[in-house]
């Protein structure tokens, strides 16, 4: 018989009754039955009841060991019979007794339990991270990250991608986020730097040729912790194309994501492939308030600034008047709504910074609140009947200057959908943003400028910079967004110089600028570029979104915490003097703290 | 019509005679025949002959591009027909003759041409990779080391496997090679490492409950670079397994080697799954030399020092009465070698450092060399037979203290197989290389050390600690071998921290010591530990090795040059003050050149 196991703990059934096992793993929970002992024998695969009888060397063993410790218990198969199965677990028609058990490792006394679903604080579960990952909800949470991503492979190359890995250590990029910075110690005073993301070199590779790339890539930014977004590291799926179009984009993406997300839906409904909704960026800023729409919330904002204007309402006519906007955000459903309900959500909005939610209440037809009011029961029938409402839909109003009335419409369009309970939580509702504009008006530099992405190929290419307002002027650039959570922006690249001259001259830089800050892709574009474009979905928020879990903390193995520390590893650590030196840097103590510099000295700040 | 293509550069057959196409690529060559001009159209799938016709406005197009540049063509797919056909190229048999050609790219004149096997200096391709990855062979090494990578995680998945990231900010380890040091912006003062491996971090998988952990995992070490390793970063299918024996760890990865290394062999033969041969290091030193021995050499070497010991030979037998070794090389079907064959391998001997490597030649039975005729005509013959050699078979000696002799064994084996032609180059021969010793006698400390790792699990565990001698103790430790190249070592840890203290202990460190420096490990281990083991085979090697490329830059997509830079990319480069600051370090120029710290101050060194 192996060493260690014939059966790992999910594996035995009805049919192994009588048959004499072996099985290793960690002591789960154990119950004192009346001199018998009962302990659930835990492993990757699942738990096993073993059973120590009175009397025996067996339970003597058993009972002195702590929870989590290893064993390895040998024992014969018997049927537990009738009540004392358990239908909730693979082997509860079945029970071992122990004959023989042989300790692999006992374990101290544990800083977190792993039986049970109590809640521990951050800094302790990271800490012990290994007892930590023990626990059935976040061991199912890091398979499931694995499955997912192995789902993604295949079905990337079941589309005809290749995948290849892109270097780790490489240059700084002028913009961006924050660059993770690596000393060199071959070249005194020149840095390495983590890529944020490989898009120089996914563009490179369609240069060199390649067609269909894709990458689990590892991106690295210096950037201070969110829920969605662990500080240091995190993975995308990333991926280019070379002679594509953004419907063909769109076409081998598709597949992918519905595909994954349908496999592990357990019963969610997920948008199709092919049937992904194409919401251009103008509309999804008026419609949802927002460029990452949750297309499971129903309710639309309306304009209704024209309705507003020059109307009795002299509040709203008079922001009309002064290039105000007026954005309407039913609230269906509402007739049993008390007023508090109403108010509430105007608190919030002057909580939030805004001027307030003004808003109408309906009951059976009857219309209430201020507004309709002051703006005349006509007036106000009207507009109910322009927004196609019912006798018991509320509305409220955002007004004020365009950004601002759209940044409230869309987060009231949330909380209100939220509080009536219209988000249907058993759907993954996809779609695309697209038509992002080129360029926009910088109202601080009083200049334009672009407004995304500046190597995007503008729609029209060269003739439309040469011949429309840039402010008209589209991208060919696209958000991909799963309830309301944007998974990746892309785009279909500019590849030609002499368009991305251009572009860079609407947007105030001259030909040198260009060459001087990206010599890099310009020069490759120069020997025979492709067209060429891409996504790069984020892979920690789509496990986030199959596992439910709002934290990126539950989805992978060992993240950091919110200050960028690894608790149970100690990193960042203190490094020696000889390793500074090998370097060729020293440390600057922040300013006003004495030198922990090898060399002894406070460095003027 | 697609805008770019309706089919790739690869696709087009007979069978499409008469269709209107269109492709986009590369023109590779252009060939001007009487008039009409051919060109070769290349893209990631393949290559297409374009005709432009005399006098169309296509060849004026085509005529004034340069190679390189990207086009898209549109035309009618005609039969090349007879003698024209090239059955060479998959799609041979046709052409299209060019109707429209649309310019996507013009290409400037080219650093490196694409077209035809010319070599080009290193710095060139590295700087211009984009180029040099057009060329076909570097183009299918890439393909195929993607492909290898894939199919690797297919069968690990097979196996059972699941693929886990692991961080790749982490913290700096006390042994090993030199770190990468990425320093904290929001910890001054302290860094996080890359990591030379993720060994820690899988052996915590296994503590923390999950079973078959493998990765395709990227490593950094900052070493000189070599043929085999790039400098920076490299990847290896980093694999670990909860209780196992080193069978099963066997077990699993032969089915994956041996079947990587099938489906890419290409004619060539592979040791089959299950029938790796197993070596013990003590053996693998006398027979071949080499603990990473190649098996395709079919000579062995012999221990012969009983054999001189008191013999007539005196200088041998001087030698063995002084505690030296004598071995025997044998060199097969030598007979019509001439006496420069075998003086010219002595000479090498010595150019190598070693005292000489004596001989003994035969011709048909025939005796000959200075060794026979000192040694004597009866002890030769004896020798010669009890070697089991054949009338032709010439032999060689490599004599001394047992390291060096071991040395210049194995290195004359692999001279003697290669200058013979022994060595079978259409083989993939596999061999474990196993019960490596625990311990060894460190003749400069004249301590007994650590002889491998001291985490792997001794033979016989704390009973043999505690009662064998230490250096005839041997450890769960293994590597793996293919054709004289070390894909991997491997081991059986030891989980049991009285195990790890005792081991520590005999090679003279405390258990502060042990507590110390390995305290996540050893901490992790006392909250219950499976027993474990893994390896980490290098799958740049795997790809040189399939490839049959000497040099790892002809198998990674974007490698850094011999002086750990990234030409094309600029790495390392230079970064700003701001950068420095935010991460509280400053430069410290090399002594003697000029400060070009932002701080402006030359540091004492």
């Amino acid at each position: 018989m192996h060493a260690y196991r014939s059966h790992t703990c999910g594996q035995l059934r009805a049919s192994d009754v009588g048959s004499t096992v072996r099985l290793s793993g960690w002591i789960h929970r154990k119950r004192d039955h009346g001199g018998v002992l009962f302990v659930d024998l835990r492993d990757h695969y699942g738990l096993t009841q073993i059973v120590g009888k009175a009397g025996s060397e067996a339970l003597a063993t058993l009972d002195r060991l702590r929870a989590e410790s290893v064993v390895t218990i040998t024992g014969e198969v018997v049927a537990r019979g009738g009540e004392a199965s358990n239908a909730n677990l693979a082997t509860g028609e079945i029970e071992v007794v122990a004959s023989e058990v042989t300790v692999q490792s006992a374990a101290e006394e544990l800083p977190l339990p792993v039986a049970g679903e109590a809640d521990y604080p951050e800094d302790i579960r990271l800490r012990y991270r290994y007892l930590d990952l023990r626990r059935d909800r976040i061991h199912r949470n890091i398979v499931l990250r694995s499955q997912v991503i192995s789902s993604i492979r295949r079905r990337m190359v079941d589309q005809g991608f290749t995948e290849f890995q892109t270097p780790i250590l490489t240059a700084s990029s002028p913009e961006g986020a924050r660059d993770y910075l690596v000393p060199s110690r071959v070249h005194p005073g020149k840095f390495y730097a983590l890529p944020q993301a490989p898009q120089m070199f996914k563009q490179l590779i369609m240069v060199a040729g390649f067609d269909r790339y894709f990458q689990i890539a590892p991106c690295f930014r210096d950037e201070d912790a969110r829920a969605d977004r662990s500080p240091g590291e995190f993975y995308q799926l990333d991926l280019e194309m070379s002679y594509v179009t953004q419907d063909d984009v769109f076409a081998a993406l598709e597949p992918v994501l519905a595909g994954v997300f349908e496999e592990f839906a357990d019963g969610r409904s997920v948008t199709p492939a092919g049937q992904f909704p194409r919401i251009p960026y103008k509309e999804a800023m008026l419609k949802y308030g927002s460029d990452k729409p949750d297309l499971r919330n129903p309710i639309l904002i309306t304009d209704v600034t024209g309705h507003f204007a020059g109307s009795g309402f002299g509040l709203f006519a008079r922001m009309v008047e002064g290039g105000n906007v007026v954005r309407a955000i039913p609230a269906p459903g509402t007739a049993d709504k008390s007023r508090k309900f109403f108010d509430d959500m105007n608190d919030w909005a002057r909580g939030e910074g805004h001027a307030g939610l003004g808003y109408i209440t309906q009951k059976g037809g009857e219309l209430g609140g201020p507004i309709a009011k002051n703006h005349g029961e006509d007036a106000t029938r009207k507009l109910v009947d322009a927004l196609g409402l019912g006798p018991d839909d509320g509305i409220f109003f955002a007004a004020g200057k365009e950004a601002q009335a759209v940044k409230l419409a869309g987060a009231a369009r949330t909380r209100v959908g939220e509080q009536l309970g219209l988000i249907d939580e058993g759907r993954f509702d996809f779609c695309w943003v697209v038509d992002f504009p080129m360029f926009e008006y910088d109202e601080e530099a009083k200049k334009i400028d672009f407004s995304h992405n500046p190597f995007s190929m503008p729609q029209g290419e060269l003739e439309a910079l040469e011949t429309k307002d840039p402010l008209d002027i589209l991208a060919f650039q696209y958000d991909i967004v799963c309830n309301g959570v944007e998974l990746s922006s892309g785009a279909i690249r500019n590849h030609r110089p002499d368009i991305m001259y251009k572009a860079f001259e609407i947007a105030g830089y001259s030909r040198d600028d260009v060459d001087t800050n990206f010599s890099g892709m310009i020069n490759a574009f120069k020997f025979g570029a492709p067209p060429h474009g891409g996504s790069a979905p984020g892979i920690d928020r789509i496990v986030m979104l199959l596992a439910g879990e709002p934290n990126i903390r539950e989805v992978v193995l060992f993240p950091m915490n919110q200050k960028a520390e690894d608790l149970m590893m100690g990193a960042p650590g203190e490094v020696s003097m000889k390793q500074l030196r090998e370097l060729h840097i020293r440390l600057v103590p922040p300013s006003g703290t004495k030198a922990a510099d090898p060399a002894k000295t406070v460095a003027p700040e």
